[in-house]
């Protein structure tokens, strides 16, 4: 196993928590700072990002093209384009999430979903899971928008995205770890199961 | 134009900032809070973390394997494969970072050096971007890890890592954004240029 919890092989790695405060409760940013005993025995502080996890839909239109989304994102200040996707609300089943975010912010509905699997952005601060569907069999309804969300709906063609990763137009983490799947799914070599 | 900024044709999307407060000033974390002017010229505040940024290295060796590490990533409570990474120490040069960091976590130099692209791992909440490198002609000398940094490398072929990236082992968006990388590198999809 070269990843994972292995608690006997990876003691030489493992940080085991000491005490935890809250440090940050914003309107969106949730922080904590850890006192942590580290595998000699010394103590550090972590501090991280609380974060509820995600999911983000690679929607397969009937004609082979992808549906993706421009949106301003502030951090950035730049327009990114990106796979759709969006926060869990509280309990929420991870796949009823990707289907109300897909429709909500592109108006798409699917016939057919697959869980391909899981990524984590940023795994030095921030507990964030972004949980990876394919959905295809795409019927467009009317997107309606969170209030204060403004976002451009776009398709391209998979070669369309794999230039953009290439050439920098594309470099949101979530949607290139989707463009792998995506490359793999699409090649054959990586398969995946298709539920309605 | 896909992505970026194009002021005229994004003004349904742009943002702009009125004000912004420092609201965290932690050891590590550095967060604020803008309050923005949304395009429908309502209002809405966005936090997010103020980043330095970081590099990324894609290690190949002269056999074809690559060098990862294995690092417990204390907000994940795992032990995680990564390909090698830091963050740029200020006005630090991205290529010096980038040798800097493989030779002290994994003991490697190299002889040629090739700038892939960047990735941001988390647009909606954290400046950050990671550069991504390769390296090749591998040298191994000694790490010298920093105090209080534990972690184990480990070498793996390309097919293992894909692998990996396929069953979950490799979860970590900038390593699969690496992987998207090294694949079409591999396949001679995309061209990258070599320098000493």
């Amino acid at each position: 196993m070269a990843g994972g919890k292995d608690p006997k092989r990876d003691e030489h790695l493992v940080e085991r928590k000491l005490a935890s405060e809250e440090i940050l409760k914003g309107n969106f940013l949730h922080a904590f700072r850890d006192q942590v005993e580290l595998p000699d025995g010394s103590r550090a502080t972590r501090e991280y990002v609380v974060h509820p996890g995600a999911v983000m839909v690679i929607p397969l239109l009937d004609d082979g093209r992808l549906v993706l989304e421009r949106q301003y994102r502030y951090p950035m200040h730049a327009v990114m384009v990106e796979f759709p996707a969006g926060k869990l609300d509280p309990g929420e089943d991870r796949l009823a999430c990707a289907k109300r975010e897909l429709l909500e912010e592109t108006g798409y509905s699917a016939k057919e979903w697959a869980l391909a699997g899981v990524l984590h952005p940023v795994i030095s601060y921030s507990t964030e899971f972004i949980e990876i569907w394919f959905a295809r069999g795409l019927t467009l309804h009317k997107a309606t928008l969170d209030e204060g969300e403004f976002l451009e709906v776009i398709t391209a063609t998979p070669q369309e995205l794999m230039a953009w990763c290439r050439d920098g137009t594309v470099t949101d983490a979530k949607t290139l770890a989707g463009a792998l799947w995506l490359q793999n799914f699409l090649a054959g070599t990586w398969k995946i199961d298709w539920r309605p």
